[in-house]
């Protein structure tokens, strides 16, 4: 008999940690639906055609392909059979595969129903995405991603409220984060005054690197890469800058560079009710990977525990023209989910509501007891009250080590007494209080 | 440019579907909570060797199973792929496959943390299912199993809740059902009677087709199968039994049918409180082919609107037993959530909250409306309203219709005349009554 164990990279969640995620979840879902956000979900496997190619050469390999149902070598491309490529044989053998994320489901989404939608349109999904990675501490191959965004608008009003979002989110969550913000025509600007303007790509991903290499390493990686000592120097200045101000007047003649600090004063002008209990920061160093960003980009920090981005998001210029439909302007934020469960795990910040859902568990002492109790139970679950009852009349030290297990609020101790006198014993399990009550009080 | 499309057999599912759905699994979980149920999940993807042979040939067939990421014809099996024999190389060529059922993987679950679970184990589970099925009406690739659980002991009080749970759930959804009842082991004493008790599985088989071929039907398939004349008349006088007393006597002369009639007395004792809001029925032609299931049997059946079973599920002795756990006997049900959510949609029971989060909407008519709006808004989003605003101050007949489009029930109209008096003008959507508040009124 083989023992039975889950595939590398994914997971089981105990009760425990269910109510635990789910608390993190809900918390994240009504705050979307404040601000006037809508769910929808997409199938967990979409056509390979849909989404090869969508995510690099990279994401290709890390797509989970699922194998044609039937004979499916019947209609397998002979000749990558036949030289056993494995990459080239995909297509005919695998028609389908598993999310990778919840972006491309959501343009193919958006084009279907083009018709049919409101534009703006504002949705969230929270629905698990997959990828073939190393599994590593706190990477998994099966993983929630939770992503709002709002496509149809170039309104500056949606960069404020997805900043508020991560400002009333966190708060409600209990913690405290820098939310850093920049916006990448800035970074454009940048490179144009640096006069390295076709070098944007590269520019940012050295400029991505600075949390991690320094000031120094972004110097020799430039160098590196062969930009020349003048730029290197304009854009160290640049990285320098800690105000807005400062950088508004280097970047001056810069016409996409003065845009960028002229939208972003707009996004600062919408939230200057100092109405934000996090902190909200300019970083001309953000840079954010992800070359499909066009303006708004921020990041989100937890000041009190070491972790790396919590959340991110951008504005992007172009999200279903991949699917054929042009000039649709959108932009999002998501939030790492994994990453602030162990944040509050870590801040201890997890309510007892979301570890215990039993309240009551009634122990009965002999037969006559048991059937009494259960007449009880169905009162108390009648009234909406979580409980349960030991499932025979097995010795009370026995019973109440599976109270202690279920981690049940109360218990209610029914011997030949009370099914007398239908006085029932309410005990406090936190504090060994009891008292007397009859079921109606309870 | 390809036209995108989601595979066969999948949905997107809209805002509303999305809220609608939601309706429905918070009623089960509220449920299921109350009676001291708690949720565990499991990973979408499970090692094949874990699903394969625990469906049958059949089910076999209908596993998605995902291909082995990077070179995965390196490790194939030569002589299968010589051959190109599909079935054969399989399982060198993808480890994993799609869950099937939420029973498997619990009964892993079950196996792998069997020294850190209290027993009684009350676990419930919503999660996505994958079978590779033909799609048609209502049948569909991916849909979601609602599973409630009790494994680790016999006790009969777990069967007459799970009808409590059945008979509360569809009472807060506001669908009239029948639960309909019997016992494995009253179907075993009719075959022992009818002196076919080797026979048991075929006639089962038989008997759960009764709904859908009637007595004759049954009849002639039970000739077909070689039943002899006189075990077909006992059979016959046993399935027109309608009351448990008159099928008592018939099957006194079975050990195990007349532990089947006490088993099924004493689920009915718990329930003598006379509390059900719906019709309990006694039903001995309830067969439900899986033939794990070992004690009680219970399916449910919606009165108003013709459906099909909505719900079922039973006792089964040796739920691990697959996985080297022996003697865990357990008893559950499950919810088709499809299906009820047709019910509810034909019953028009859906109530209006699931369908519209926007309370209001704040509508500016010029720039500096706007950005007094976009201040409004968030002051009524920190008062955990759901609101929005349109993003620029466009034509107030766009607007007023994006205000339709979006659903919501208040519209918050401002122009230079609010933002002069701080006095909003709301407008109630349905009745078209106005009123004239300040932001802290609202």
């Amino acid at each position: 008999m083989q023992k039975p164990s889950i595939p590398e990279g994914t997971r089981d969640f105990s009760p425990q940690e269910v109510a635990r995620r789910s608390y993190i979840f809900d918390a994240i879902r009504t705050v979307f639906e404040r601000y006037g956000y809508q769910p929808i979900e997409t199938p967990s496997f979409e056509k390979l055609s849909t989404l090869t190619g969508k995510y690099g050469d990279e994401g290709d390999k890390l797509l989970f392909k699922i194998l044609n149902n039937g004979d499916y070598l019947a209609k397998a491309d002979a000749e990558a059979l036949e030289s056993r490529n494995s990459a080239k044989l995909v297509s005919s053998i695998a028609g389908r595969g598993l999310r990778y994320d919840l972006t491309v489901p959501f343009a193919r989404y958006v084009v279907m129903r083009q018709n049919e939608i409101a534009f703006p349109f504002k949705r969230y999904q929270i629905q698990l995405v997959w990828r073939g990675d190393s599994p590593q501490r706190g990477r998994y191959r099966e993983f929630t991603q939770c992503d709002v965004d709002v496509v149809g608008s170039k309104s500056l009003t949606y960069e404020a409220e997805l900043i508020q979002i991560y400002d009333d989110v966190f708060a409600k969550l209990g913690i405290e984060v820098e939310i850093r913000v920049n916006n990448r025509k800035i970074l454009e600007g940048m490179a144009e005054v640096a006069g390295c303007h076709d070098r944007l790509t590269d520019l940012t991903v050295a400029i991505d690197k600075l949390d991690k290499i320094g000031i120094e390493g972004v110097r020799k990686e430039l160098t590196n890469r062969g930009f020349s000592p003048e730029s290197i120097e304009r854009v160290e200045q640049f990285l320098q800058a800690t105000d807005r101000e400062t950088l508004r007047e280097q970047l001056k003649s810069s016409e996409v560079g003065t845009l960028g600090m002229t939208e972003l004063d707009a996004v600062y002008g919408y939230l200057a009710d100092n109405s934000l209990r996090n902190t909200l920061v300019f970083d001309p160093t953000l840079a954010r990977g992800l070359s499909y960003y066009t303006g708004f980009i921020v990041e989100v920090v937890a000041t009190r525990v070491k972790m790396g981005s919590i959340g991110g998001g951008g504005r992007y210029d172009d999200l279903t023209g991949i699917f054929g439909l042009k000039n649709v302007s959108g932009v999002g934020i998501s939030f790492g989910a994994d990453r602030i469960y162990e944040v509050v795990k870590e801040l201890d910040a997890f309510p007892k509501e979301a570890l215990t859902q039993l309240t009551a568990l009634v122990v009965a002492l002999d037969s006559d007891a048991h059937k009494y109790g259960f007449g009880v139970l169905t009162q108390l679950r009648r009234a909406g009250i979580s409980s349960d009852l030991y499932p025979e009349p097995a010795k009370i030290g026995k019973q109440m080590k599976y109270a202690d297990a279920r981690g049940t609020q109360f218990t209610i101790i029914i011997g030949s007494n009370e099914v007398e006198t239908g006085q029932l014993s309410l005990k406090n399990m936190a504090t060994g209080a009891q008292q007397t009550l009859r079921v109606s009080e309870i």
